[in-house]
């Protein structure tokens, strides 16, 4: 596997992508996911792991529920695998409480799944089928 | 400039580098870096950006306190720039506030310094020469 992206959760979408433009990064895709109650800017830069900036829709979102929480920050690390179902049964049985137990649609088309953040030891892990 | 690693916070070392392992990342470097007090393993997998897993030494330590305060977790973002003063002198005229004014030792011999979290939204910012 390697690190297909952070996610970061932000307070305003518009302040965080003009900080990071700063860093070199350039937004590559942007959009909604309403399922999630989340609006997704997708940046890029030299290397091939991407940021996520992810800002909620409603406070009443996992995402709105995070910054009231924690406040703006590191939110999740995604891992891109080419068989996400594969990944899913064989952390399973090493003991991962697994958030998803299937895959679903999220961002950009592919399919995620999350794992509860026990299991990451506080971080909270992400697949993606890519 | 691009993603160098992600820096994480852990409480036990031997179990975070077994759970890393799970997802096919190896440990490449370890050691310890006593002006930060901290125990660092260095991760790698398929793609470029590393995980940097930091345990502290004693409590009272940067890594100690982001423990006692937020738990384990994600840590901080580490950029790779080829200037390390040429970005701090860029940034800085941008308006961060920086932690290091110049660069000091970091782990593997890499030249780095922080930015405040407030600059990065909630995110603490490394740069490493690199």
């Amino acid at each position: 596997m390697r690190l297909h992206h952070v996610g970061i959760a932000v307070e305003d979408l518009e302040a965080a992508k003009a900080r990071y433009l700063l860093l070199g990064y350039r937004v590559v895709a942007e959009g909604e996911v309403p399922a999630q109650g989340v609006r997704v800017a997708l940046l890029e830069a030299e290397g091939e792991t991407l940021l996520e900036l992810l800002a909620p829709l409603a406070p009443e979102t996992p995402v709105g529920r995070f910054l009231a929480k924690r406040g703006p920050g590191l939110h999740h690390l995604a891992f891109a695998t080419r068989d996400i179902e594969g990944e899913l049964a064989r952390l399973k049985a090493a003991g991962a409480r697994l958030v998803d137990e299937v895959p679903r649609p999220g961002f950009g088309g592919h399919r995620v799944a999350f794992l509860h953040p026990s299991f990451g030891l506080g971080v909270l892990w992400e697949l993606v089928e890519a």
